[in-house]
């Protein structure tokens, strides 16, 4: 756990989420923890009524509570009420652990380019490489190792944790942050079948990041071969994620882990996707589309679908599917006493 | 997009790709785009008939078409026409967007050690690391941060993208090209349960490459326990893919991001994988065999096969068997019909 | 392969791991490899009576073979004889391939923060960066360019491969060991979706790695939103593993490569997975359970169980259904001729 958070009253707290501190309000919280794991000095969290039994029982000093389930307190608890605990979680957590500043300046073995352009507080750590003609806007961090190749751009506020690779040319928007071994811009994976084997396509396209994208550990974006890949604003991305070669991904999108789309897909905003799910090239899969883990699409999905097994149906469709076959066995046992009845009867 | 491309007449790309150039041929190129993207300068690609309406409406300068296809554009339109343009791309893209010449000789800050030697033009980014005993052929690239371990041997014009590791004695063939985070020659994982809990069997194996053989970002290639971990010529592997320790794979085999290969599996030459497909251990794939993307291969596969599903059948059964799943529902009404007819006449 | 193995006569290498050397006891051995590709100075394996055919032709100079498959061999095979080769055979293996000893000290280049910590023999290669507060413990060797981030604590005889990452505050036991580009401590994967968008929550929880585990290339173990991920004793991760937020891994538990576990599910000890398994989130893995590879869990899973498909069941049910859904064809026709069999009568 990171050490020494704040200490702060209950009725800081409540004041800070425009909540309603109720009980103890000047005790003083350390902390912010699990309900089964909470101290006698830490804010514990009820967020769901599903976890109202550990509530009774949590030594928690205090609890994170919204009106709708207040009622199934204790109610001498002493405890912080809000109209939506998932909301008021982030600017708490924010103020106990607030993550460190910004690293001092720009480490003497960074390798930087004089023909790279850096905003006013870009800060890197150890050994970053910076090539020919990038652009780093205000305020950007870049930690230990990380890779930014020739004719980058990057926003404004971009993190990129250690052993980053930026591949040349890619544009990063405002606030992306890449964490630690992410690759973006990679060259896609094409070829031709030639007399001498196979030969590779040039993949001359670009990649374009937009606002607040966040890339997750290992995960790997390719550039477009000609065209360009295209992440929209608020694109999430969890750890060991594929983007193929020419692929949009539409705003406020969020893929679990270990999800892969191929080449030229197009997937509309909003859409959700459940870890190890994978969509074949060059479909288009609509806005607000749930796409549930292990789904593999092999066709376009209209907006507003959710999706589930492989080849991809409707999520209650595969599962209603599924549930039969497993009392296949039973519905052939009536198939074959039908068949001894009918063959009774010829006999008769 | 990369900066600047070259500016070529309409005749002088033609000449190039042994096409004909019909229409404006003096008009200047600057550029490739797909069709809905090209500008009045690009030339534009038409490669399916499933493209030609675009074909209509597209501002593209020009078109790369085939002759199959000529007949389905307007005849006033300046074009190019090639009997493959899917061949004739590369050359013309090539030409447009030359990559980058090697890197200007080893950085100060590349890390060498004595006892290696290096070929003729080799070339070496910030902080790249070369531990003992190593060989680098000719002409290869090594970017920055690359790291390639004791006695490791490259061959000829390999390029190795940032962040790679080659582990001790690997071997690659010559033009082989590593992309960013590729691990090649890791210790294979296997385990011996003794008394003291999980015994970890040695990997002291080899780990071969052949000639020409790309693979992924963030792909991961085991060493053998004993015996070798082999890639033979011209294998492909895309992003985030796993072959296990002696595992040998056939020449010019495809495998899409994401697969993952057990050990001891034998992949035949000329495979291809769709993403997200695996294979079971000591298993055994035949030439050319076809294997959907998200398959599971469980047992030996015959030369030649299309394989589907988990367990994997071939791809036509198991298409089939997926189709009547989602009719099973109507097939059980169909038995309680049955049921209910029996039913009847008993007691008639 | 590794150069150089030490010579040892037969009857050396019976007495190191306790067992019987029969034949010519004083003949040279140089290496070990499989029957097939042994040599006449090497030593072949025999482990499963599944290889017996393969002894009968192998050059192999000696073969090391159980008690219990003895009688299957030539008898005038030279030979070694063990109650188990598989517990004799990383003992032979360390023998001739010993791996190299750690560093040489710590590298000129390496860049270790003055308010850390090391014990006796670190050695740290090329390009290491360790952040302020880092501890690290006896005997540990950090390979190039491993970066270590603030306040992380290493225990005594851990090694780094090249290229990992160890996020802030993460905890490594005893003798961990991080294959190249491993990720430990990443920021896990969670959003509220707010007015302004989705609003990353922040990930203020530790990252607790215990004794004697290992973590395969590439793998992305993240940190805990609030509390801690937590991977006990002897866990062993493959390559391309994702463990996300909040998830415990109980002790001995080995996860084959691209296996996925979603946020705050409870593995227990002593489980198998497959390759490409995965988990939902919020479950709990019942002790001893065996994953077949491509299982996806979507609920608990009671201890001692062996679970296949997705939604997993068991796998012995899985495997059922799946053959009799390539039988459903055959049922269909059964069911058309009991109708017209139905049909006809009621013509009758």
């Amino acid at each position: 756990m990171v050490p020494e958070p704040a200490r702060l009253t209950l009725a800081d707290l409540a004041t800070m989420v425009g909540g309603r501190a109720v009980g103890d309000v000047d005790k003083e919280i350390s902390g912010v923890a699990s309900l089964e794991k909470a101290g006698p000095s830490d804010l514990g969290l009820l967020v769901d009524s599903g976890y109202s039994r550990p509530a009774l029982d949590s030594p928690a000093g205090a609890i994170l509570v919204s009106s709708e389930l207040e009622a199934t307190l204790d109610p001498t608890r002493s405890r912080i009420v809000v109209k939506n605990p998932r909301v008021a979680l982030p600017v708490i957590l924010e103020r106990f652990y607030s993550a460190p500043g910004p690293l001092p300046g720009v480490h003497d073995t960074a390798i930087v380019s004089e023909s790279s352009k850096c905003g006013a507080g870009v800060s890197m750590g150890p050994y970053v490489v910076i090539e020919d003609d990038v652009e780093i806007g205000e305020g950007s961090t870049l930690h230990a190792h990380v890779v930014v190749r020739r004719g980058a751009r990057l926003g404004q506020r971009v993190t990129l944790h250690p052993h980053v690779v930026v591949y040349p040319h890619v544009q990063l928007g405002d606030r992306v942050v890449l964490h630690a071994g992410a690759r973006v811009g990679v060259d896609g994976f094409g070829y031709t079948r030639a007399d001498e084997g196979l030969q590779r396509i040039p993949h001359v396209g670009g990649c374009v990041i937009g606002d607040d994208v966040e890339i997750g550990a290992n995960s790997c974006v390719d550039r477009g071969s000609i065209g360009e890949t295209v992440l929209k604003e608020q694109v999430k991305l969890d750890n060991l994620v594929h983007i193929a070669h020419n692929v949009t991904v539409g705003p406020r999108t969020v893929m679990a882990a270990q999800v892969g789309i191929a080449g030229s897909t197009e997937v509309g905003a909003d859409t959700m996707w459940g870890g190890q799910a994978g969509a074949k090239d060059h479909i288009r899969v609509g806005d607000g589309a749930r796409i549930a883990g292990r789904t593999g699409l092999t066709e376009d999905v209209p907006a507003g679908s959710t999706m589930g097994g492989f080849p991809a149906r409707s999520l209650k469709e595969f599962l209603k599917a599924q549930a039969l076959l497993f009392r296949l066995g039973s519905l052939r046992r009536r198939v074959r006493v039908l068949e001894r009845l009918m063959a009774a009867r010829d006999d008769r």
